[in-house]
């Protein structure tokens, strides 16, 4: 038996209680009683995303919702703009371009947030561009992009879609306040909960547009999903049991307070970038760095992979790669979802311990001991 | 929410694979379906306990095996040896006397081994001494007793009734090859389970001396249980899911290998004694300590019982008081069943966060690296 620490940006850790609440008896989804459940979901769905508008609810991953944002959106040949800073923006591109949109892409260096003016330039430069896509938290390069600021640019001009699926739940993403036009996530980061169920949601304006959208539909027809979700339930089967986990998940970060909630992830990312820097190593998005999760590039010489697969297979701490061109290069550490302050110190501890055996020259315990100094802060 | 992190000697972290036996489907317990589940649990435990006889299975806490141990092997106003070295110590002398036994007591300091010679000396000078009772783990004061070497002394003479609470599954205590007469334990330490089932081996010549012993039992009676027992249930209703988690645990166990099992406890006790060591900290057993529990003297001046609460509430760190004596004065952090290296970590790097909340000058970070060290000794 090796113990196994799960510390990576998801799937995450899932607390018992949302456990248990997914193993509740199996009911119909066509009652009163699952309607219940589903209405309680429903309202606790439109804090989280900061709406009164409808949060759907989708048997689907996050990239399920995202693709429902575009083919509810749009039509064939529609220009839009894509922020592609890491392998999610890619995604947005991919989306577009399998729907047949006319992407016109800002390529961020890895590790970097989009620059405001170089979106406000290009929506100058195109007029006619429909809709800007980003991810709020690049989780790929654990960069936050910015995403408010965007949100000013686009408020009486393209629709603004927000890919949250590394930061609702984990940052404030305020739909209605922001001006955010559609804001999706997923099941298996901050909600801890498996992965599973995608979520979106719409600006009114947005709704208005779906309207005119000529791209196909069936699955994710966001119309006869608000329809049916009103009632209690869904157009399709709903995935009843991830439903109650959802519940108990949106309950229990009710009951810590969505603030705290916030705070937590902030000083666990924190806590995450000065054990880092304390042990020498360099921060993969240094300017810009979300709160889910921390990119770290390992010292010159070293096979991240080869790091990671020791950290996993002999002392069963499950950390992320890098991708694409990080691979082998940098790693990240997630603090998301149903995380807390000594995750974060086995994490460091683990990669202290693994360095050194991969020859590293880095004393253990000074990392940890730079996380101790943020996490303190919290206690009282 | 405050993450919880369980690292009390006793109850233990459940494993999930544990958990979901226990969530089986409820089945009656005269079924050849349950019987099967007994009998391979039964066969584990003979493999846990170094025996070729049976392990019997109670529906009880550790106490009720303790007590199973002296209602069926005694008679009233027979003379007892009895090793009294902490709280589990005065827990054999406490039923003793509730069964009008006439005990002998070794009174042991807290903290120390009891000394074979002094053993040896009062069954010299009480030859009509019947049974000698001791602790092998005493968790109270997390002492080691000799026991192996006790053995030596009871072989021809006196039975010997060995609590190995938190011994059974932390080191190797084989009643067959020891020379145990009576070795009992409880669900919730080694064995991973929830609280809820006690266990107990006889010799040979304990189940003979069973015929003779006049304490009156009913629901104890172990040769009823002996009997039925090995028919695949018992004589009463069994705790059929703790049984499920039973097979699950032991099956955990076997896959780890034992003699790894074993090796886990004793490195982890050893890191968290280095890890106290290097912060300057006294240990309550600095001589023959047990390997599943680290008492820890807290700085003069700090109130240690302030201190747990304060990790318990503010940090969702759960480690254990000391008690009587050593109550404001001594911490415990085990190291006992579903635990491994980050467990350690956690809690050293929570101690010392605690510590310094509390004023004590404790630099961050020394105590997790000297318990590093020792942790990267398993690490190939």
């Amino acid at each position: 038996m090796i113990k196994q620490y799960l510390l990576s940006p998801g799937p995450t850790p899932i607390p018992n209680e949302v456990a248990l609440a997914m193993s509740e008896t199996m009911i119909h989804h066509r009652t009163p009683q699952f309607n219940k459940v589903f209405e309680e979901a429903r309202q606790g769905l439109k804090t989280l995303f900061g709406t009164n508008g409808d949060v759907l609810i989708l048997a689907s991953s996050g990239t399920g919702a995202m693709e429902a944002a575009v083919a509810n959106l749009f039509s064939p040949g529609d220009k839009v703009l894509v922020i592609n800073g890491g392998k999610f923006g890619e995604r947005w591109l991919n989306i577009a371009n399998a729907f047949g949109l006319d992407p016109v892409e800002v390529k961020v260096e890895w590790g970097k947030a989009v620059k405001v003016d170089v979106v406000e330039k290009q929506l100058n430069l195109h007029p006619d561009i429909q809709s800007v896509m980003i991810q709020a938290s690049e989780t790929s390069t654990t960069v936050l992009h910015p995403v408010k600021e965007i949100a000013k640019l686009t408020k009486n001009g393209p629709l603004f879609l927000v890919d949250g699926v590394t930061a609702v739940g984990v940052l404030p993403v305020p739909l209605d306040e922001w001006g955010i036009d559609a804001l999706v996530t997923g099941s298996q980061k901050a909600l801890m909960l498996p992965p599973g169920l995608g979520f979106i949601a719409l600006s009114e304006r947005a709704w208005q547009k779906t309207k005119k959208a000529k791209l196909p539909r069936f699955y994710f027809d966001l119309n006869l999903e608000r329809k049916n979700q009103a009632k209690g339930s869904g157009a399709f089967t709903p995935a009843v049991s991830l439903i109650f986990g959802l519940r108990a998940s949106l309950d229990m970060m009710a009951r810590e307070g969505f603030d705290r909630v916030y705070a937590r992830h902030a000083r666990m990312a924190r806590a995450t970038r000065a054990a880092a820097t304390a042990m020498g190593l360099k921060l993969l998005a240094p300017d810009s760095p979300s709160p889910a999760a921390t990119g770290i590039f390992l010292p010159k010489g070293l096979d991240a992979d080869k790091v990671l697969d020791y950290l996993r297979d002999q002392m069963g701490v499950i950390l992320a790669e890098g991708q694409d061109q990080l691979r082998g290069k940098a790693i990240r550490i997630a603090h998301v979802g149903y995380m807390g302050a000594f995750d974060v110190i086995t994490a460091i501890a683990a990669l202290e311990m693994a360095l050194r055996k991969f020859g590293a020259e880095i004393p253990f315990g000074r990392g940890v001991a730079a996380a101790q100094e943020v996490l303190m802060e919290a206690l009282n």
